[in-house]
């Protein structure tokens, strides 16, 4: 292995890091914001919502990264690709440090109202989003099209909580007119954490393109990789 | 100029038309389903739900140029800024095409109920999300960063327009609890219109970073560019 392939080897791992660490940052604030939720933990709120400057300052590092490694290095092939979706990647990682943003605005105006319910699909969809996340990040740091397969699955299981959650709240808020205003804070956080699923479904989807060079995005109702 | 940066020069601007004709396809299918939301048009609003076979083969199409022109041209600076964030502007436009569809969900549903409201709000967020699509991609393709920051201005109004029908509807689903199912699908067509918002925000950020190579994400509140 020449000296070149070496170092450019060396940066890539770097980068896989660095987007790694990034994940891990983006996956904490929504844990946060949503153990708050369940708690009524008003500071942890806060927290999320002074942003966050961690990420931020990934964000930047990654992308240029990734546009001296395209420029320095001229990769071919997977390497390639692995290049661009990490730009993508990192684009995604950084939505959903923005939702966690906009979940935690939608639990400050739920608290100012007594809770609607006992809260068991949003912490299950949080924590589905949140696998999904981690997997998606797993896949493209090992390059395992089976591992991005399977976050691609269940983004059904996140579709159908939130489809529940839509229609329980509903009845109370049809029920109970106190209700619609908290309830419609919790249709808007569980569509919060479907958007987090989508981006780990953007990423798993990435990892197979990445591998495979196969587009796997255009074909709803075929049968998967 | 040489044969090569002669075919480059060729390609690139072919990537700009495809760019632009994708654009136009997403545009399209925004302005037929919200069209269809205000007349009632059920036959409309299946043609969107049908999905749009063109959009995803050029979402194909696009992403495959940019990989070969990454690889076979090596490109530098901002060319190669260029062509990244047309990987980026694919998927953009192409989340633009499937939130037609989401919207066009909650309008089927919308339509079972008789209507809440004349539509005012909602056209003209529809109307303001759709000309910053269309002004982002021409930031793009003239690399103009005044228009790019020009459509980042426009996302304040699109905010404060979703805010507005958010209480304004708010209001109707208090007074009148029949109105709180067809309310509600309103409400998330706004929050659709909104992201459609972003993702020309998104475009506009890459317009303005392809040209200065700087960043303009993470500066809240500092003066734009």
């Amino acid at each position: 292995m020449s000296e070149t392939v070496r170092h450019f080897q060396a940066d890539l791992e770097l980068l896989k890091t660095r987007l790694l660490e990034m994940g891990g940052l983006a996956e904490e604030r929504v844990r946060t914001v949503v153990d708050a939720l369940v708690n009524g933990d008003r500071e942890a709120v806060n927290r999320v919502l002074e942003g966050d400057r961690a990420i931020n300052q990934l964000h930047i590092e990654i992308d240029n990264r990734c546009f001296t490694l395209l420029a320095l290095h001229q990769p071919m092939a997977v390497d390639l690709r692995a290049i661009v979706s990490a730009v993508k990647i990192n684009t995604d990682l950084e939505r959903v440090g923005d939702l966690a943003v906009n979940i935690a605005e939608a639990v400050v105006r739920y608290m100012r109202n007594p809770p609607v319910k006992e809260l068991i699909d949003i912490p299950r969809m949080a924590s589905i989003a949140q696998s999904m996340l981690r997997d998606a990040l797993d896949a493209y740091v090992r390059r395992d099209t089976a591992l991005a397969q399977s976050v691609l699955d269940c983004d059904d299981e996140l579709d159908a909580l939130k489809t529940q959650v839509f229609r329980e709240l509903l009845t109370y808020m049809l029920q109970d007119p106190t209700t619609i205003e908290p309830a419609l804070d919790l249709i808007l956080i569980s569509r919060h954490l479907e958007r987090i699923g989508d981006h780990a479904t953007n990423i798993a989807e990435d990892v197979i393109f990445m591998v495979l060079a196969k587009d796997v995005r255009h074909h709803a109702g075929e049968p998967g990789v």
